[in-house]
């Protein structure tokens, strides 16, 4: 039981999974509810009094951090460095939810962007895509898209895009091709700054629950 | 039958039932798995020869307009001017999916936000919601947020959120009240302004088979 209440932030989608059998491992229980991606519920108990869990989509598990609105989070190392947040202070890395961040293009198109002057890019990471090509020295425009990020090339809305990329298959099924990782992408466990000094009895209990005793003195 | 290839962009999610009584009261047919929303289908064709449809995220159908990889969407009015993009050319209302966006809050909340010199504020819809505080001379702060706009106002994210409302359940719901709408919404039928150009013969024909004759000289 802590003190304070204590909101964790969780991203919905493909790592639930993974979170399920670390969360059975350690003990940590959410209510039924909780891995079924299909309920409306938004925030969730658990079997530590005090401890509630908010699903959101992950680019929002930054945001909810980062406000301090949740005191700690899981979160992509995608999202993380797309924020770039003095305020998320990352604790460490779970070491799931494994894939990469790559530039891809169509099958059979020009796949060499380092001989352009100028590329155009779709992607849901804005700044990542900036700071990458900006380091390239080449000029980029990059076109946020939410979604559907493999029909961008086809539509030539873009020469190419910059997503997440597991297995490849969806770039296969889509007639695309990587071209280039720009990073690993894992998830990490990560708290409010400002948390961790006003809720750090607590925060010290939930993080050596995850097994790692990052405030022993 | 058309001469050239016609992409248009359509949006996922609640509004397919409304487009599913459309498009069969006009005879526009697309494709079995267009109507099913687990499909992994990005592309579809349709019964007319060279009209393709893509199914996106709402937002991600004014982008596909703006830079001419659909020649023509159906998009909220929500989205439109959140966008407000001159390359968005309106044909015409649709009047399908009725809504509202509004400002919400907190029940027992302090609701008055005209009072108050500097507001915080969640929203999908940061343009939006700057432009209208902006017309009313209050100062906000308007943290994007992609959904679980609800959760927001009770994790102290923010004072309000500013989002679509229908029925009201789900503001109901999440112990929420609706506290001055902004705008009513309905879906409009847009296209890009150059397809207007380069392919008007065309894209008369689409336009023609939705019931309004706008080009006819």
């Amino acid at each position: 039981m802590l003190e304070k209440e204590l909101i964790i932030a969780l991203p919905k989608g493909r790592i639930l999974l993974e979170l399920k059998s670390l969360f059975t491992k350690i003990g940590f229980i959410p209510e039924t509810d909780f891995y079924n991606d299909e309920s409306r519920k938004l925030i969730f108990s658990t079997n530590i009094l005090n401890v509630k869990i908010i699903k959101v989509r992950s680019f929002d598990v930054a945001t909810f951090v980062k406000f301090g609105a949740a005191d700690i989070g899981i979160c992509g190392l995608d999202v993380l460095e797309e924020f770039s947040s003095p305020e998320i202070y990352r604790l460490f890395d779970l070491e799931i939810g494994k894939c990469r961040l790559s530039i891809a293009a169509k099958k059979n198109s020009d796949i060499n962007f380092r001989n352009k002057s100028h590329v155009r890019i779709a992607s849901k990471y804005v700044n990542l895509t900036n700071n990458y090509f900006a380091s390239l020295a080449i000029q980029d425009e990059c076109i946020k898209l939410n979604g559907a990020m493999e029909l961008a090339p086809h539509l030539n809305l873009c020469d190419f895009i910059v997503d997440l990329v597991s297995t490849g298959k969806t770039l296969e099924e889509n007639n695309l091709i990587e071209v280039e990782k720009i990073m690993d992408v894992t998830s990490y466990f990560v708290a409010n700054k400002n948390s961790l000094k006003t809720k750090s009895a607590d925060l010290n209990k939930i993080i050596k629950l995850f097994g790692v005793k990052l405030f022993e003195n």
